[in-house]
């Protein structure tokens, strides 16, 4: 049985629940705020960050380790459908985009958005939203936004020839710009036509 | 032919330099200031971040995705000697140690006395180091330190029964440490011994 402790709008912990339903992989969800430090959990990952996934006597901590290790353990038997290429260039290129995501998106864009109209809300003496805070993490998403269109001019997704992690960690964070409204949408971009084909998918 | 583009001081950059020395694997080095944002470099890692190894025609982008192309395109011929376990949830743990290092200890401690004792010289206008930061990065690395030697308690490595990447993130960042004078080694400690150890290596 999986454990998977996340916060819902966590764009990282986002994109392990999307790849465990991409790969129908039952798991129980435990939500916790990593502000708080609770002991339990600093036990089960140290640097107390989200998310983590318990797989048995196991704790595999923090999105890219899990990614790989679902990979390695479950992936790896699917054959197509698997979010992986087999191929160590290609392999490398996926955890780049990863990493893009998770790690350059987020400080730029994502985190900005999450810390001012969420995380404030939960922290003591947190204060209120920050007009500037929020128009930089606007500008900087214009940028982003440009990139993504750059890719998905290359092939209809974010690398390769077939979905991967890379549009799951993409969609993880755009979902949660979504959710919040501030999502610049333009009509006919391949950037929105590629959101709905993802937003379409059961996971 | 395999070239890295690396600054000497980054861990990151020793940590890649560490394991291509570890599997005598022949690499052409380009020091890189990535703090100049040069096209061509930008070209090859849109995050602008380093190290960056190419291999042929692809450009591998980031300490932890470069490790896991080494390992795959590498590692995997060795049998013995492999710097990676093959268990998935053995190959998770060294993962989180790599991401412990090169992110955590990177955050609290390498990147401020990076920052104070080297970068500033490099950037116009960077000023001198400040005495606060410094203190902050050794308050910091003491806890790091407890937490070594932890680690250290329960075998001769970082973690499992022999060498794995995580010994070389680790060494990687205290030899950095080391180099300016900044690592406070304890007389007998577990890490002590262990640092001489890893020192005695070819690599």
């Amino acid at each position: 049985m999986l454990t998977l402790y996340h916060f819902p709008l966590d764009p990282a912990s986002r994109f392990i629940r999307l790849i465990l339903a991409e790969y129908n992989l039952e798991c129980e969800l435990v939500t916790e705020h990593p502000w708080e430090a609770r002991k339990e959990f600093l036990l089960l990952n140290p640097a107390g960050t989200l998310p983590v996934l318990v797989d048995g006597t196991s704790a595999i901590c923090g999105a890219r380790t899990i990614a790989d290790y679902i990979d390695e353990a479950y992936g790896i038997k699917r054959g197509t459908g698997r979010l992986m290429p087999t191929l160590p260039s290609e392999r490398a290129e996926i955890r780049r985009l990863i990493e893009w995501f998770l790690f350059k998106f987020d400080a730029d864009v994502s985190h900005i958005f999450m810390n001012e109209r969420v995380l404030k809300r939960f922290i003591p003496n947190g204060g209120s939203p920050e007009a500037t805070a929020l128009r930089t993490g606007a500008s900087n998403l214009r940028y982003h936004i440009l990139y993504l269109n750059y890719l998905l001019q290359q092939q209809d997704t974010i690398s390769g020839d077939s979905l991967s992690y890379a549009d799951f960690a993409a969609a993880a964070c755009l979902s949660t710009l979504d959710y919040f409204g501030d999502m610049p949408w333009e009509a006919e971009s391949l950037l929105k036509d590629w959101y709905v084909r993802m937003k379409s998918r059961p996971s």
